[in-house]
């Protein structure tokens, strides 16, 4: 076996190392999350899926990893006055929760047009809610407003070596309850899990390809890797409430290095992704939770030969926070 | 430790040790299913639930346990001719991945009302449909009259020994896995869950306390209980599509003894406990799957002082085969 490759030397914001200490760090808290499977899917795609079910984690998706190990990073001092961030709903509802199991305050700046679900997460546990508008601009202003009023700390959504750091535990644990998976597909927003998960199965197995999957109304990653720099769009449109964020300094050279692939797909296609995960593995997912499915049953990866040797497939159902009415009425589209 | 209650004179159509055997018998092909927890549901009841999640059972309901005990019961001369039986649905989709895993035809009495995805798992897994109108009366006479035609074995939905046995081998597992539990609270339709969970309770430990939970437009063993043998209706309506059967010879004399007592829920209890699922839990349930959850919610069971004491709570989900449409058309109700 070939000693384990640490990425210490390339410069990013978080490695193996950084990694492992995550997951010691957020084990008494967080869940390990069941790997689920199904010969009905299998049969359709002619591959053996592994679908990650971070639906299941506390907060209802994998950002309590990420947001857990921020906050039980944070010395006391830095702690005491508490955690603050901007995010769509899901990472909002994970720090309010995290800080709450630290014992000090969480406020979240939240776009007016959040899912009323994930709002509600926010307040159940005990998060302090500011409004914004929904325009990245506002979300930052309102949130330097309150780190200047509070003496709060910042804890970004995805750009951030903490949130990398923990989002890559999805990853260790996955490759430790399923050994012969050669291929992960996530999904990818402000980039903090595929980040991870890149740096995390590369650091297991160089060989492992790691593939990112975006809603085509908000295809920034996409547009990023074409044109070798971060590209952001000037509006997002898309089913998939979780996935508007843009790549930040800190994920996008992984991004850029370490994913394979970004496999564009419309809303149609994830909404599709998103009833089989309901009917067929009988979990309730998010349109984002969904995408990675979508990705794999998309004709761009189904159809290029390059991938055909992609057997073993992890892929990760990153949430499951979703108003049953938008559901139901995106399922009508 | 008291040494274990086997039921063995008591007359009953399975015991501890046939439960037992049945658990050996399935172990290859049913999957271990996982117990989930919820510190938002707790904090709601003020109890410690744990979720035995059958929805993620293969074929999507618990009842392959009881279908795949029974196949693999036969011998190679009985099993030739292959399986019959009528059945809502999952039962019938049960027997037909249970008859595939055997190489064995199984033949499917449907009543032509039955929800589209449980037709769908049916024809997935290779079982023959024939269709027949949806009261018991047509549904016995067609299924015989498959049985003459080919000499297939019938293949009860509940009433039934090999069934019973089957079904309790979830309270075998879910024993296992959290040994704490002092009450269990499972849905009841023909009793065979009810009957098998309760046997394989009683028999670990005679102190853990059964409920059943039945809809109010199908309470048939809620007034079996009450007049102290089985009671049929002329007519059942609940959303709970899966909860329409009656009680029978086998399963009655175990739900009179070992039941303690049957919580009846309105329609609008169930769609409330399966919407808490779907938010909550991540978990999609059809409605009969949910309704130990309404069971334990209802004002019926909360303000009991006789069930105060009942802190360490098992809850089966029994199933999620739900067709969206339906589902969201009773959100709306």
């Amino acid at each position: 076996m070939e000693p384990e490759y640490t990425n210490a030397g390339d410069g990013y914001a978080a490695d193996i190392v950084s990694i492992r200490e995550a997951q010691a760090r957020i084990k008494p808290f967080a869940r390990k999350t069941p790997v689920f499977t199904s010969d009905t899917l299998d049969s359709v795609v002619g591959r053996k899926l592994y679908f990650k079910c971070e639906c299941f984690q506390k907060g209802g998706a994998f950002k309590f990893r990420g947001a857990c190990n921020a906050v039980f990073s944070l010395d006391d001092a830095q702690a005491t006055k508490g955690v603050v961030t901007h995010s769509s709903g899901n990472h909002a509802a994970a720090l309010s929760l995290a800080a709450k199991l630290r014992g000090i305050p969480a406020y979240v700046v939240v776009p007016r047009n959040a899912p009323k679900c994930k709002l509600a997460n926010v307040k159940r546990y005990g998060g302090q809610v500011i409004f914004s508008e929904p325009t990245m601009q506002s979300r930052e202003d309102t949130a330097n407003k309150v780190m200047r009023d509070t003496g709060a700390v910042l804890i970004p959504s995805s750009n951030d070596g903490r949130i990398i750091s923990g989002q890559g535990t999805i990853c260790l644990e996955l490759l430790e309850q399923v050994s012969q998976i050669d291929t992960l597909i996530v999904p990818i927003c402000g980039g903090g899990m595929a980040s991870g998960v890149a740096l995390a199965a590369k650091a297991i197995n160089r060989a492992i390809r790691i593939f990112a999957a975006e809603p085509l109304g908000a295809n920034d990653a996409f547009l990023s890797k074409k044109n070798g720099r971060i590209t952001k769009l000037s509006e997002v449109d898309t089913v998939a409430d979780g996935l508007g964020a843009f790549l930040g300094d800190h994920t996008w050279p992984i991004v850029r290095d370490l994913v394979e692939d970004i496999i564009v797909v419309d809303d149609k296609e994830i909404i599709q992704a998103m009833k089989l995960c309901y009917e067929i593995l009988k979990v309730a997912v998010e349109p984002s939770g969904a995408i990675g499915l979508a990705a794999l049953l998309s004709d761009s990866f189904k159809n290029n030969a390059a991938y055909s040797d992609c057997k073993h497939v992890g892929i990760v159902l990153s949430g499951g926070n979703v108003d049953l009415g938008v559901l139901w009425n995106s399922f009508h589209k």
